[in-house]
């Protein structure tokens, strides 16, 4: 029995579990369900938008020459020739020295090239006095101004916001391609893991790592599926695995990562494919494992939660982004840390620190206590070079 | 027919907005679904958490009192008595002079107080000799030390982060009181309009709004109804709106709220209850409505799909948070301007900025634009008693 983990840096860790990330499938889904997914190809505009020339105000649709030193007090006086039907091509048009109404959003008619706002006009008669003269274009916009037919209007790789939903609607995407969202399997292991319905006893504690890891891959677009609790039992852990790689696109097993004897998620990974990584220089976090088995990632998490939720921060979050091909979408914060922390050199640390009023306060407290997750609002990392954190400093914190 | 809206400010429309959010219903959901839902009451500890003195570390668990003055050089020689079993209460107990093995996790044998790390510890026959003396708690966490059984963990009104969700689970709560999903209505109104499976002819165009306001509410935590595309006609809006209010908590109709005689919006909910707002000073999105009937909230959006949205950011967001007893969650970043933005004293201006580097460069665009939906990245809002944003101003960027 080795006493001691082989660590890598977290950049080393990063970099292997990206590169071990499965291709990412697609999958056509309605537009209404498209938000937040990613776009597996670009969307592009399927007709010219808006299609035609159309008015941004209330007014009357003009030529512009006709108002040519047209002011206050000499208004331009035009023939009215009626409203503007909205939604239709009636073949409304003017003549030189005419206007008709046009509401916000309908077409010009022939003729028309530019819309006196209804504010500088009065109506008087089968006349409109226009009171402000108005240039070739002003208060419109041109048929192929917005996008123009082919156009991409969203790019492959984007994250689709309730923005992009919208425009996707005005190209005439009533269906998206986009990354199909991954399956992730989640185990948790150890004799001392009870269901959350069940009362520990001496000994015993909830599992707390099957709702943490399947909410934050929730959080991230993926889809959790759980396998519960497994005992330290290699040949359990071993089969649950093997029905977990058969069902989903990466697997978080939690617990039994120590280099001691329980050390069964390492064996399991390695009785069905290789442990690239055991041991990385993090704190917390040490005895996370990166495997691959399948031609699946299988990720080994510290049993603690508050460790565990490190490693999906520092570590699983990028190879969830690598395998739907995207970003690693996380909420930052600027602060200046509220007191010195000293680091050891050699090994990244993530802070768990409280923001309030731009002050960075760590919050400390015994490894394994959970309370530090709902006590601090993010994480400050440490570089593995550096010999700590000195108050005032100003630091990225990421809001976990 | 009055030309000039009579407008009111932000502030005004938001606190109507919020003074007429309907009360919050609560209901019960399985905690693997509660990911983003707001807690409507508290979650206490049922227990208490770890439950019994746990080790933080794998090593060797002693009396402290035996390892006083041990060190590297002089070992404290402590008689091996077998390991804790992990998950269970086998009773192990030690006497003086002697430990057992405890991995990370497991409880503390009766009789011991503290966890000599396996680093510092070397096992030889039936002794263990340890390198270092520990102190009294060193590497325990307490059987209370987490949560005490009664304690509030997470207070109603926090909206459950992945971190929130697994501490719930260590308090036993396998299913959490939240608020209920809020019902949003979402009518399109506009002869104008066809669905998104059309390709619009002159004077058409798609129904992006359906898609902007159901995105939106869903990215805030409420289910969109989508009750479609209605034509310019007062009697079918009406009866459109009644079945939404039957229906939905709050229903948002966008178009048909410009104050010329399209102005079928305002009609429909003065018909079934009143309309409190009509005009607010923000640019763009002047023509709001803020109504109320059957005791919901009923919102009139402008029908450019840019200016609707606006007014979803600045005045709806906070309605819907006020209905899900919560803080408008947005996410904002700092920048500096890149350019001057003239604004027009007396009412707010929300200019569309694409942020890079920290600068932010104002999108400018004719108003009724879509692409600048998808050009900028974030709106500044510039305060109604300023008169623009100068150069290298400090902003704060809401990234929508």
């Amino acid at each position: 029995m080795k006493l001691f983990l082989q660590v890598v840096s977290v950049a080393e860790a990063v970099e292997t579990a990206r590169g071990i990330a499965p291709p990412p499938r697609s999958e056509e889904v309605p537009l209404e369900d498209a938000l937040r997914r990613v776009l597996a190809g670009d969307v592009c505009a399927d007709v010219d938008i808006p299609g035609f020339d159309r008015s941004t105000v209330d007014g009357y649709a003009v030529a512009a020459a006709d108002t040519v030193g047209a002011g206050e007090a000499i208004p331009a006086m035009l023939h009215y020739r009626g409203r503007v039907a909205m939604g239709g091509d009636d073949g409304a048009a003017i003549a030189p020295g005419s206007c008709m109404y046009v509401p916000t959003g309908g077409p010009l008619p022939a003729g028309a090239d530019a819309v006196a706002m209804i504010e500088y006009c009065e109506q008087v008669g089968d006349d409109v006095l226009v009171h402000r003269a108005v240039a070739p274009g002003e208060n419109v916009v041109h048929a192929d101004e917005d996008f123009t037919a082919g156009e991409v209007v969203l790019a492959a790789g984007t994250t689709l916001s309730p923005r992009d939903v919208g425009v996707a609607a005005a190209a005439g995407a009533d269906a998206v391609g986009v990354v199909a969202v991954p399956k992730v399997g989640i185990i948790s292991t150890g004799n001392e893991l009870v269901p959350v319905v069940s009362v520990p006893r001496t000994g015993e504690v909830r599992d707390v790592n099957s709702y943490l890891c399947g909410s934050f891959v929730t959080e991230r677009g993926c889809h959790p599926v759980y396998y519960g609790i497994i005992r330290d039992d290699r040949d359990a852990l071993t089969r649950t695995l093997t029905a977990a790689l058969g069902e989903c696109d990466l697997v978080l097993i939690s617990g039994g990562s120590s280099k001691d004897e329980r050390d069964n998620t390492s064996a399991a990974i390695a009785s069905l494919g290789q442990v690239l990584v055991h041991g990385v220089a993090i704190a917390p976090g040490k005895p996370t494992i990166i495997g691959q088995a399948a031609e699946k990632p299988v990720i080994g998490l510290p049993g603690h939660p508050a460790s565990a939720y490190v490693v999906l921060v520092a570590i699983v979050d990028h190879l969830l982004a690598a395998m739907m091909q995207t970003e690693v979408a996380r909420r930052t914060t600027a602060a200046r840390m509220a007191q010195n922390v000293p680091s050891q050199r050699g090994r990244e640390d993530y802070v768990r620190v409280a923001v309030q009023d731009g002050r960075a306060t760590p919050v400390f407290g015994k490894s394994g206590l959970l309370n530090t997750l709902v006590r601090s609002t993010g994480l400050v990392r440490v570089p593995a070079g550096r010999e700590g954190l000195e108050v005032d400093e100003e630091v990225e914190v990421i809001l976990w």
